[in-house]
């Protein structure tokens, strides 16, 4: 159980890197760069030389961390950098770092000279169960998530449970939730198991097993044509929730606390529009409310939450789209719904919010 | 001879536009866009909408015209005014223009998104001999030719020889450069019968072959790892001087001007390192330079050129590598060459102008 093979690269588990020592040893490569952030240079970086070993002979690309520098100016000061290096197209760019660096560093790679090999090491936990899997790479533009990108996979991805170690629990808790939606949408077992489960001590074998669901979701649909959408379950929102909060939050959500928020308003909408049971929308609405800090949507906020969900690329002909659950462990993709009903989504996470907390 | 079928897509000849009335009409696209130039949206876009006939429900995205436009501030621009035209993953962007066009919109389309579906009307000889086959889009940094870009195929290519009356003879020229290394890198035959041709009046017959030989090899090796490198003759040095002339002439070398300075000079180098013969190298050198008008290459100028060969995509650990002739009709890849002789044949070319002139 230390590897899963994903299209035309593997995904290794807890190898100690020693499949990326025999990478680099075999030469293939004119020159390394290992692309960071602030943060990741100085908590991960040691424990990657550690385990490199001898092997030291990379440049190093620092970038600010935080979403809000994984935009189009970052990318052309990586790009401008790989050119003062001389980088050729044989060379290789190993992103150590959390989703913003395996997002960024992806669509640098993918696009300086038309492509060139990189590898993907996620650092936190949200990049590990999340964005290690799917050859999903992009930027944002005018603070509209992921604008621009490229379907491109990396030449590898390791998994090491050390670097989450350096993790705050905030962080911990954003990883979970796509963990939890991993579990809402295909895999009813593993959702209870993860509720007994305590998000600050998860197991290796959670991770491989989200890995390994999203793993088949994407190799049956690479390009999101179809299956690969109930992947989107909870971001429809979650994302507008997100983006809105980082504009105007002082202290603002974390991916998977805005993914927590949308997975109850769309849990909601697959009760009215899905045939999602009462009791589950209770299950999952009570187990994310008692796991995630309570959020306030502003009344005020949701013209601009529908402008985000209206700029969303799973959109066509104009339509919002989501992805819905038809029980827990099922999820059915391409679901209209009318703007009246996502307001009431909104309004639903803020009142059963409220009831919960008066419990 | 209507349509050359290429990896995914075909190239269709002469056909007025009909199979793409077809493809719009099909209904599978949400929007469609035009992207244009200044002088595309003037002197080609009426003839397009005669062919479209019926069909005008298109909006148009439109550039400023030229090379030193085909960088990342357009593409942001493009990306923005996608963005408010809330354009989503089902929309079908049109490009109609030259090389900078189909370059950069193909590079716009495909990471819009994540990628959009596009259609390629080249309206210049140059475009449609060279940039419509082979997938490859790209704009530039710091002057740096197609620094970042991606291979990524169009859904299809129109050709039609009436775009080409709007075009000034310096380009037609400028294409008919890339025509004859098609003959140079692989068929004789065709570079004789070039030879005895008129550059002003093109037959659809002569871009038809182009289009072909450049199908083949791209199709063969599509992601330029070995025998599609061989395009690249008479471009690692035609490149750098139309780099050079580009940031230092007030009227730059057109891109076809720079390619037949750089296949006189790389003739020079085949000569020295790859076997052409010496009647050869007089051949070419004396049907370029009795086709193409002189230019100095400045000595002072040899280490910026120099400078910009190294960043040449092609190189690989820090060595300029070049594709040589070793006769008309046969070319090797992946000959290194010292720079000693690079300046040597940078001389030959001024030399032989000068003796040319003196005739």
């Amino acid at each position: 159980m230390n590897k899963i093979d994903s299209a035309g690269h593997s995904i290794h588990f807890e190898t100690q890197l020693a499949p990326l020592t025999d990478i680099i040893k075999s030469g293939k490569y004119s020159k390394i760069f290992v692309f960071a952030d602030g943060n990741t240079s100085q908590l991960c970086l040691p424990l990657f030389q550690e385990l490199l070993g001898d092997f030291q002979a990379f440049d190093l690309i620092e970038t600010d961390p935080g979403e809000e520098n994984k935009n189009i100016d970052f990318c052309i000061g990586i790009w401008k950098t790989l050119l003062d290096f001389e980088a050729d197209r044989k060379c290789l760019m190993i992103n150590l770092g959390g989703g913003v660096i395996t997002d960024m560093g992806g669509f640098v790679a993918s696009t300086y000279k038309r492509g060139i090999d990189f590898i993907n090491i996620p650092t936190t936990l949200l990049a590990q169960v999340d964005a290690s899997v799917g050859g999903k790479t992009g930027i944002d533009i005018d603070n509209v998530k992921n604008m621009v990108g490229a379907f491109t996979l990396p030449q590898a991805v390791f998994i090491e449970s050390g670097f989450l170690k350096t993790l705050p629990k905030r962080e911990l808790l954003s990883g979970f939730a796509e963990m939890i939606k991993h579990g809402l949408i295909v895999d009813q077992d593993y959702y209870k198991m993860l509720k007994k489960s305590d998000y600050k001590k998860i197991s290796s074998d959670a991770i491989y097993r989200s890995v390994e669901i999203k793993n088949k979701v994407v190799t049956e649909d690479p390009h999101e044509k179809g299956i690969r959408k109930i992947l989107n379950y909870g971001h429809t929102i979650g994302h507008a929730v997100e983006t809105y909060s980082l504009i105007h939050d002082k202290n603002p959500l974390t991916h998977g606390e805005a993914i927590a928020i949308g997975m109850v308003c769309e849990a909601y909408l697959s009760s009215n529009n899905n045939n999602l049971s009462h009791d589950e929308l209770i299950d999952i609405s009570n187990y994310i409310l008692t796991t995630y800090p309570k959020y306030t949507i502003k009344e005020d906020s949701f013209t601009d939450l529908l402008a985000f969900m209206k700029s969303d690329k799973k959109n066509e002909n104009g339509q919002i789209m989501f992805s819905l659950l038809s029980s827990i462990g099922t999820c059915s993709i391409n679901c209209s719904v009318t703007e009246n009903e996502i307001k009431e989504s909104l309004s639903y996470y803020n009142i059963i919010n409220k009831n919960i907390a008066n419990d």
